[in-house]
This record gives structure tokens, sequence and C-alpha cells, in this order.
């Protein structure tokens, strides 16, 4: 390493965040899918680098299995659910919602070690949360998520598939400060460049911040019925109650209100992501109004808008992760910390935790 | 790892099938090609991992030679044979069948140690053997395969790569319990789901087994000109007679003769299977049927069907091989046998005395 | 290892080439870009496996940087050029051209070790050149490259980016007795199958060898006016004055020159390889003639014809490299030596040379 190199590593972090290994807690409610997703009909999804059929009972129960038959390892999700129970595609073989073998068609018995592992899931609003740890440990329930699903609320959502470790997008949601500059051209709220009040409420990150007035963004006037360009007061606020959910409320005051108008409305974003493979996030995001029964149309437009947006988010983070990947360098590269990034830098204080107390028991 | 885990761990037998790894033996003759592939224009071909070239000399001699010159290693096979040697591509470097470089165009002497290797080829039947092993322990012919080329019997045949390790089609193939669960709908050969009987005949792995009169698969009933849905008596029989090579006859019974019509029929499949690359496996199949002549449509229509059906086994592997790549516990995984595995379980044993001779060599 | 593998092992060389590893010195100038490519907006490359950022300032001097910024690793090269400092597209962060960031957009101050590695730049000819070592060895400047925008000669010039180690482009172009065989069907150049006298001037490769009149090469016969077919004496001579660069000159003697008429022509082909990513290399090339002003549609039709033959060079080079990596045996393979390598043989020569002293040091 030359003297300019060595000077470059000189008074930088060298933050271990583990950006591309195996840095997922395990006791911990992880968003498996939406509740529309699982169906009678078993999917397949690769949930913290393991493979995962999910699928539902007659009665309704959704059910997570190891996606692998213990006799040749064929996945179960290519079978079908006949009476409860999925049949392996290759053999026949039928396992019930708790993992355990009830039928060999070939013979009479069954192997008493014939069984895959089952996984707890939970229903909470309108996605599916799956603890892949030891149940034992479970000692919280999933988020409460039930504004998604509330009649009093309007809620877009969507779901992309991201090639970039979670933390990139845990981070990335953390620290809106980028939207000044990566979303210039889509979210269009230019004011944001400066950095918010961070705080810890019990182990939930919160950040606060408010804004004089200024146009909001155009993503959101469309689902309260304002025109574009309407200038509003804003008060933001972020929480983060679990590493795999967190939420970014848009408070916003028309300050242009009649006597007898509404005044307050709330935008909040929700930012759900549950690792993949190596290297590939799932990432559910929602943007729920406080308003009912918004149009589908404006729901629409609200979706395309908001995709529009994170697209270049995905798209940066996949580079960032792929350039690290190629580059021999690899994580030993110098990284800095700025004022802004209080509420990122307690999610990596968190991460490392809860990964020490795993890794130690 | 938790307690279910631990609990899903014990009781299963962790055997050692490295399913992903070298596991196959050399000194043996494994399938390099066709009889009609190999001509005068070299081919290249990847065989047990190595680059091989294949072309037939002016007399009709195959030749195979490790497809690397030992110049600057350029593939040999992109060259031309000219007065039955092969001549480099890239700076014209001729050698002869049995790999000695013969001629260096730019120079009068040819370095003593300028040759690669030559493998021993056979033909048997429609097929051409390779020995990649020690040339001086050929103790045996390959397989033979003459009813393959035998004008009384009616020979379709069909290649096709998968992206599984060999051992996963060759117990496939040897297990066929699973034509009533992976090909309902393209064997419909529903009776198929009980165990047959298993025995060595020497080294050659059998199996056996009667059904009651049901209606024989659609894939074959054209071949013997039966219309579709044809009730017959079948035995099925098995035979590994190598690693590389099994049968399955099927010995179909017409029940419904008439006094001096043909009652026994025979379809007899063949699985050859050859390494390719890391993971790779060229599978070349075959279904003779012991009538002389069937015309071309009854061919092509047989063949297509099987393919159809081929396609479901190879869809599943390669699923089931992929699975393995990507989870982190690899074949670190419970894997259970059932009393359907018997003739699978003997390919493994023999595979593992094989390979551990070779090793302690 | 069987006998027959032991007897070609014997005898043959074990070069320790290093042809897909990290084999590239660091402390020399290597080609980063066309003079042409580098303006005001960025540009991302990878050089010696390291991402790169290169951009022009207002004034035209060239700036390459560390493509990652210091903060969370977005690559800068989707920033933009503001005031001569590049903003980073994440938090836009701004770097001037010595790397060093002038502000951070959130905060007042900027943190001291926010700062990436900027690489020393020279233009000379038609390229741009950069020192990615140690900037306190420069003692040399880039190979004087001034004839590739002489307006006394014509330069006709082109890019692509091989799949194969640099090295191997290197020896290709330095051992020119492929062409009678490589590219019989586009240099048609059948004479050229003896070896080269070869020699060192100073740290300067060089090979020289006369030919017996014979056809001109049909891709550079345009370039002079001369009529395909025309026979014509040739002395061919090459130098590498850096391992970044070499040259081919074809110096061209009319014998049916009328008294009075010109006697001499050269066309000087240049081979510019810089390292990539892993296994991946810049190939530049050129191909001069020394005579002013060549029209369009010639120009046109020599690139043409010379991507024609280099297309040759790089579809071999790239399964000669893929076949290496899929190979389990990789390097370790014989690899002997003829006549006609002397000049390949001495670029491994100051190539172990460079990295034994970079890495010593």
């Amino acid at each position: 390493m030359n003297e300019q190199a060595k000077a470059l590593r000189k008074g930088a972090q060298l933050i271990p965040n583990g950006m591309l290994e195996d840095n997922y807690p395990r006791n911990m409610w992880w968003c498996a899918a939406r509740v529309d997703e699982v169906t009678a009909t078993p999917m397949a999804r690769w949930l913290l680098e393991r493979p995962v059929v999910l699928y539902r009972l007659s009665d309704g129960t959704p059910v997570a299995l190891d996606n692998r038959c213990p006799h040749r390892w064929a996945p179960l999700s290519d079978g079908r659910v006949i009476d409860d129970r999925i049949v392996c595609p290759y053999h026949g073989m039928q396992f019930g919602a708790d993992g355990v073998c009830a039928k060999v068609p070939t013979q009479n018995t069954v192997p008493k070690s014939a069984k895959v592992q089952s996984f707890p899931l939970r229903e909470s609003g309108a996605f599916v949360w799956i603890w892949m740890g030891d149940p034992e440990k479970i000692d919280h329930d999933p988020v409460d998520m039930s504004y998604t699903t509330d009649p009093d609320w309007s809620f877009v959502t969507g779901y992309m598939e991201v090639g970039a470790n979670w933390v990139l997008i845990r981070e990335n949601v953390l620290d809106l400060t980028h939207i000044a500059f990566l979303h210039a051209n889509t979210f269009k709220q230019s004011d944001w460049d400066n950095v918010p009040e961070v705080s810890m409420e019990g182990e939930t990150v919160v950040y606060r911040q408010d804004f004089a007035p200024s146009p909001l963004s155009p993503l959101f006037c469309a689902g309260f019925g304002f025109e574009d360009g309407k200038v509003v007061k804003r008060e933001q606020e972020g929480r983060m109650p679990s590493l795999a959910v967190s939420f970014s409320d848009w408070n916003v005051h028309d300050i242009d209100a009649k006597p007898g108008e509404r005044v307050d409305y709330l935008v909040r974003g929700c930012h759900i992501v549950t690792p993949s493979v190596r290297g590939r996030t799932h990432y559910f995001w929602g943007a729920a109004f406080d308003v009912p029964g918004i149009p589908d149309e404006v729901a629409e437009k609200t979706r395309r808008n908001v995709v529009a947006a994170f697209d270049e988010d995905k798209d940066l983070l996949q580079k960032i992760q792929a350039q690290v990947t190629i580059d021999p360098r690899g994580l030993d590269y110098p990284e800095i910390n700025l004022a802004a990034d209080g509420a990122g830098v307690r999610v990596r204080q968190i991460l490392k935790r809860k990964l020490d107390a795993e890794r130690g028991a």
C-alpha cells in the first residue's frame, strides 16, 4: 500500500458492517410474504438463505416448511396440497403442517426421521411473518401492521427483489437526506438536506425533523387530493421497531386550510426487508394515506411514481453491492460516517448486539 | 442449531453421496458420443471435467485427445484434420492420433515433450466409449450395445445435457416408483407405486417386478402398433451392468392375443450418463422396440413423447442440484432411504468401492 | 496420475505464467482511455481490478479517482461534475480533483478522512495514461504516441473488451507466426511461418524479419492505394517499449515503383492492453499509415477488415481463458515453448522482474 492509500485509510473508521455476509438474526419475525400470496397452491421462496415452501391449509392457516424433501431433496413446492398435506413431486411422500411425513406411497410404515423443519408463521396486517430461529425463543409478536388493512386508510403497496444485502436498504430508508440528491427528479423534495434528531424509544430507533413550508412531493399530492406543487408544512418522523420493518411518517399540515376544513394529513411509508439468498433481499414497501378509499387510478398513479423513485434506490444499491463483490478490496475499504448517519449507526449497533447474542448461544 | 433442527438430524442417515463433487471413477468406459457424431470434423466435448476433442481418421478409426494444445493451450477442436493429423488452430502444430506432435510449421525439429494425452476409444452399438483413466487398467469391454444397431430392433434415441450430477440421473432411472408421481401426465402408468425386488448378478444391479393387467403407457403403445390404453400384463426388469449404463426392460404380454398372434413384446429403455463439467451431465437415452422397422412418424412421435417425460426429470433434477448449490447447508442435510431405494443404494455402494479403489491407488 | 500423464508432464516446462492471476504491475503507465472518451461527463471503468471514474475539468485536465465514495460506497461515476467537483449521486458529497471531499451538504464541516484516492494521468497521442501504483515512483513518461495524432499519418483505431488475461493478448501480438493459421482467411499473409530474430534494445523487446516478395495482406492494400494482391517486399519489425504497448511495423517496399515514384511505405500496428476485472482486458488497437488523409471510406473499410481479423484472436483467446477456468487442472498443465516464442518469453521475463520488484517492496 503506498503512502496516499495509507493516508486515506488513517482516520477512517473500519466499521465491521458485514454487508455482504450472513448478517441476519434468526430469532425475530421477518416478513415471508403478503397475506394474499399464500394460498392452497404451494409457493417457493428463499428466506434467510433457506429454501421455504409456503401454502395455506383448508382452514386458512398458513404453513411454512423447509422446501427440501428429506428423501431425495426435491423441492416440495413443485408438489400439490392434498387433504392439507403437501405431496412431494418426486415420489409422492406426504407431509403434514408440522413437517412430519404422514405417508410413503410405496411402503406401509413411515421412517421416524422422515420430517422437515416447520417454521412458525403469524399474520399481521397485510403480511405473513416467519420465525426461522429457535421457536422456544419467541418472546414477542410481529410488528403491529393493522393499519395496512384498516378501511380508514388507503394502502398502496408493492414488492421488488433487490440485488443487495438487506442492510443497504435499511440504511437507505433511515437516512432520507439522500432524497435531495438521488431522487431529485422523482420525489422533488429538495429541502431534505440537513440532519434529523435521532433517539431511541426502548428498542425502537426514532428520528424527527420539522420543515418550513415547501411544495409537497408530487408522489403524495394525488393521494390527498392536493394539486401538484401544493405548499405545506411537514413534520417527518421515522421509526424502526424491528430490523425487519421501519416506517416513514410524512405529517402534512395544510397551511391554506379554510376554517372547518381538514388541516392534518399523514402518509406513512413502510419498508419491510427480508434477506433472500446471499446478496439479495425481498423488499416489500407500502404507502398508506390516512384517508379512506382513494380511487383506483390515484392509487395506481401513486404506485407507479413510488416505483420510479424506489427503482433509483434499487439501481444504486445494486451497483454498490456489485462493485463491492467484484472489487478485490471487498469490505476492506474506508467508510466514514456523517452526522446524518445517526439512525443508520443505531441499526448497526442493534444488529451487532443481536448477532453477537445468537452466535454466543 | 435449535432443538427442532437437532431432532430432525437425529436418526437420519448422513450418506456421503458426494452429489456435487468429483464423484466419477475414471477406470471404466463412459460414453463419449453417438457413433454418428464423430466425424472427420473435430468435435469438442467436456468429459469427466476434461476438455476432449473427438474426430475420425480416414480409415474410420475414432480418436480422442486432450483438447488443449501443449504450446499455448488453444483448443485443438477449432482446427482441421489434415492427413489424419489434427492441426492446432493457433500456430499450426500437427498431432497424430497418439497425441504426439508430428510437425511444428516454424521449425525443423519437434520438441520431445510436445504431445497431448490420447484416450482409448471403442465402439459398441450406436455409441463410442472412452476410457479416461489408466489405459493399463483396461480389463473389460464396454457394455454390449449391439441391439441398438440390430435391424431386428427399432431404436429411438436422444440426447440432453442435464444441469445435475450424474448420480441424480442414475438414481432416478433405477427407482421408477417416481413414474406414478412425476410422470403422472406423460407416462400415465399409475400402477407403479410399490417396491421391486432388487438383487445383484455379479456386479450388475438387477430389479424385477410383475404388474397386474393395466393400460400400457401411451409412450410405448404406438411403437408396437397398439391402440392407446391397451390393457397388457407387464414384467419390468432393470439392469445396471456399469455405472455408465442401465436398462429398463418393459416386457409386455398381450393378454388379448388371438391364437397364432404374437404375445410377448419388449421395449428396452437405456440410460447412458457421462459427467461433463462440474454439476452437468451428458444424458443419452434410448427406447428400443423388438420389432423391426417401425415407421418414421411413429418413431418421431415416440421420441417426442419420451422427451416430454424426460424433460420432467431434467427439470426436477436441475432444481434439486441448483437448490443444493445455493443452500449454505449444501450436502449437510438429512437424507433418508425408503424401501424403494434398494437399487439406488447399491449404486452408491458400487460407486464408493470404485472411488475408494482409485483414490487408494 | 497414470504413466501416460506422467510422461507428458516430464520434459515440459511448467512456466509460472500466472495467466489467470493478479499479474499486472502497478508502477507503470497503463492506458485508461482514448483522449476523446474522457469528457466533463464522468465515465466508469475498471482498471487493474479497481473501479475508477474518469472525467475532465473545465480547463481540460483529465481526472481519475477511485470510483467508490468513502461514505456509503456509491459509484461517483453516477454523479455529475459541478464547478470541477464530482458530486456523489447518493448524498451529494463533493470531491475535488485531488480526491479530497470539499463539501458535505448536510453539515458544515468535512471529516478529515473524507477523501478518495486520485491517480496521476498523462495524455500521449490519442490516449490517456494512468499510474495506479505509488505516485512517488513515477520515473518515466508514457510511451510516445505522438504519431497517432500527427497529420502526416492516417490513424485507424478501435477498442474491444476481451474475456482473457492481458498476457494472452500480449503474447499473441508478439508472435505473428499465428497469422498464417488463425488469420488464413482474413490477413491472407501466408508467408509468415518462420521465426523472426528477437533482441532487446534496453528494456524494449524487438523482433525483425525480412520477407521475399509476396502479395501484401488485403487489410493494408487499400490504405496505401494499392490494388488487392499487390506483390511487395516486406520487412517486419516489432517493438514492445512497455508491457502496456507494442508496435508492429509493416515496412513495405514497392518493387514495381517507376523512377520518381514512392518506394517505401509503412503501416504501424499498435496493441495497447489494460487489465480490467479478473480475466478481462481492455484492448485498444491502431493501424497507422504513413500517408496523410486517407479517405473516410478507406479508413472504414480498413477498420472493418482489421476488426474481422482481431475478432478471430478474441474468439480464440476467450476460448483458451474459459477452458483454463473450467478445467480443474487450471494452470497446472504442460506448456512448451517453440523457437517462435522468443519475444513472448521475454515478455514473461520482464513481467516477472517487475512483479517481483513490486511484491518485494
